[in-house]
């Protein structure tokens, strides 16, 4: 490649980074993407995989292999030290040096536990695919040791699910959960009643799924009441450790708890050394570039913006806009022209609850139950990247539904907490 | 479950533990089946996971499922710490014991280093599902590697692949690694070029697939140069190390050796207390009782059988006829008769070696090449367990076929000898 050409760096291959790269492939520059996975990764299906219906692969597609035809991107594994903003330099842990002309700083959000890091280790979250496969065996473990336990009460402990969040990772999860206890492992065990389980959805807010208009969020409360969940609200997780949490002063056994409440941008923000909003995200400009810094942008999660009044929601829609843009605004600088405004397009909003349950909120359109149930599978078929992967989630789902299974349903790996694994079976 | 019944443990649910466990299905016995993993796996696919062309949940069926309409068994997830064969109790991990009036001791096979143990973790084998997303993993770093290394002679020790073992797992691992380096990574990397990648596939003896006539044998060998991967036999490997190998004086710079070559019984066998053979199975009586013993048996790659003067081989079908056969025994005598003795039915040989490679020996019946492949493509998918897994391996295969791409091109987890991890791109 013409190492004339201006280079871009873009640190992140989620879909804020990697739909500006896609939106760069016919301009004249060089692009270095980074990222520490080898693959993009369809979040908004994490769920499937953490509850063993999808397996890692059919919501992964390697980045090499996405971008193996644009001819202006090299793709880079590897992790990111240090962004030195002065020195337009980007410095990565192997400790190989990425001079650009133009970043993109779209390395997204983690979880925060809002000070309680010693949370982190009782109460999983699901951010990465390493995270969903942890916590898909720490699901499928908790029966497991339910069945091979004689003592009922550190029985019911082991059956005792709690979900602390109530956005839609959390609406997800817990009805998913439900369902797996009371339709997928019918009849599999002999010394538990896999219905037995007990899976609450905690939320510390007044509503569940707050970012829908309240009749909706009110519908979404009832769906998951069906599918067996009981909903918390306005109450806050005060504790959590290995035996359990406690709900306000309440103390409930719970082996299980999955943290799906808080998100902090990630830490790479910290290295500009400008000033952060709360949560660690970058407050940007119009044109979704640094203040103080032109040839740095922030996209996707980790940026902060606000529009009419109101934050930029975290999803995915609004991270690929953010990336188009960003790919917009550094052609206009390389031609010497004013980047563009950013404007966030606001499509609609749809979440799933469960097995036929959805609701699904687009300007005037208000759908739940089984209609936005139906909407929401066709929109994520469709968006999910790759051919072979739309064609095996869609054979995986119709074989879910039609007999109540889940296909992933493999505990791999080994939990430091569980008995020690030799080489004694093979 | 009547507990007056007599108590049947199966330790072990590979081929032999499940398909004896089947077989006693409407006998009037109590069975419980005691596994470490969750899971039956098709092991003969394995190859295909450490090679991303399938993911964990396409060849493994949880245990439970498969058996939940069987009323007479219990499944365990446990580890077995020791049998008590003058108790007639098997003692687990977790502190359980079992009480049993017989027992089906089929826990399988393990890697063996033939006495070099610290080969172990340069050379990684391949027997569970955590084995194949190790080296997945391990595959796939290595042209990322490669790729980010500047100095010429790393780079060709990065793309350096030796795998140690003419036997089947070693012939399909090498002929898949050519077809991915010369085929599926086309046009993705930058620095390198895949195909400069080389594989090769070390026998200590005088031909790759020694079980097969020297003919059958011979063609697999030019099948195998055909697809790319350079086969040296008649000279043993020496010395494995974090940076190559040692074959004969020669020492070659490699950072990928796989272990395909030594078999060892399951560490449980010494825990019966009889004699073992060199490999540490446990030679059986005529009925597959173990001698002193009469109410354990022994089934599967852990029983030491011969027949006609020559060992029955430690393949599937042959785990699954001894599983077959220990349950007649069984029932026989707890009718007060004599068990039968064991017949090994030899129904042919057959492996496949890459892409449209594979050879075939069925009594007079000999094939190799495309037909051989086809042959042995069904057979694999007809044996799968599971519609699920039929269909969607299926699918996998005309994708991966008509594209030359391997869908679990997914990089989980984490090695020590890697960066380290942190939270800083999410």
């Amino acid at each position: 490649m013409d190492p004339d050409r201006p280079h871009i760096v873009v640190i992140g291959g989620g879909f804020a980074g990697l739909w500006a790269t896609r939106a760069l492939a016919s301009s004249p520059v060089r692009i270095t993407l980074v990222d520490r996975c080898n693959h993009h990764l369809f979040q908004p299906l994490l769920y499937q995989v953490a509850t063993a219906g999808l397996s890692s692969p059919d919501i992964a597609a390697p980045l090499r292999h996405i971008l193996r035809k644009q001819q202006n991107v090299e793709v880079r594994l590897a992790e990111v030290r240090d962004i030195d903003a002065a020195a337009n330099r980007v410095v990565l842990e192997d400790g190989g040096k990425l001079e650009f002309d133009y970043l993109l700083l779209a390395s997204g959000a983690t979880h925060a536990y809002f000070g309680h890091d010693g949370w982190a280790q009782h109460a999983p979250g699901l951010k990465t695919l390493d995270d969903a496969l942890q916590l898909r065996r720490h699901l499928l473990l908790a029966f497991e040791r339910a069945e091979a336990e004689p003592d009922p009460a550190k029985r019911a402990a082991w059956l005792n699910f709690a979900i602390v969040g109530g956005g839609p990772t959390g609406v997800e999860l817990a009805g998913t959960l439900a369902e797996i206890a009371r339709h997928t492992l019918t009849n599999e065990f002999r010394n538990i009643n896999p219905s037995d389980a007990h899976v609450r959805l905690i939320e510390a807010g007044p509503r569940v799924l707050s970012s829908f208009p309240e009749d909706l969020s009110g519908k979404a409360r009832r769906q998951l009441s069906k599918l067996g969940v009981e909903v918390s609200t306005g109450i806050p997780v005060t504790h959590i450790d290995g035996s359990g949490y406690h709900l306000g002063d309440e103390f409930v056994a719970a082996r299980t708890v999955v943290w799906a409440a808080g998100v902090a941008a990630s830490p790479l923000a910290k290295t500009l050394d400008v000033p952060l909003d709360r949560a660690g995200r970058v407050p940007v400009a119009s044109d979704l570039s640094v203040p103080g810094h032109p040839r740095i942008f922030v996209a996707g999660d980790l940026a902060s913006v606000q529009q009419d009044g109101k934050p930029i929601p975290g999803v995915a829609p609004a991270a690929k806009q953010m990336g188009r843009h960003v790919a917009d605004a550094i052609r206009a600088r390389l031609q010497g022209k004013r980047a563009p405004d950013f404007r966030y397009k606001d499509y609609g909003n749809l979440a799933t609850i469960g097995r036929m349950a959805a609701i699904v909120h687009f300007e005037r359109l208000k759908l739940s139950g089984i209609v936005a149930w139906w909407f929401w599978l066709a929109a994520h078929v469709f968006f999910l990247i790759g051919f072979r992967n739309r064609l095996v989630v869609l054979l995986n789902w119709a074989w879910a539904y039609w007999s109540y299974q889940r296909g992933a349903r493999i505990i791999l790996g080994h939990d430091d907490e569980d008995q020690p694994r030799s080489t004694r079976q093979a």
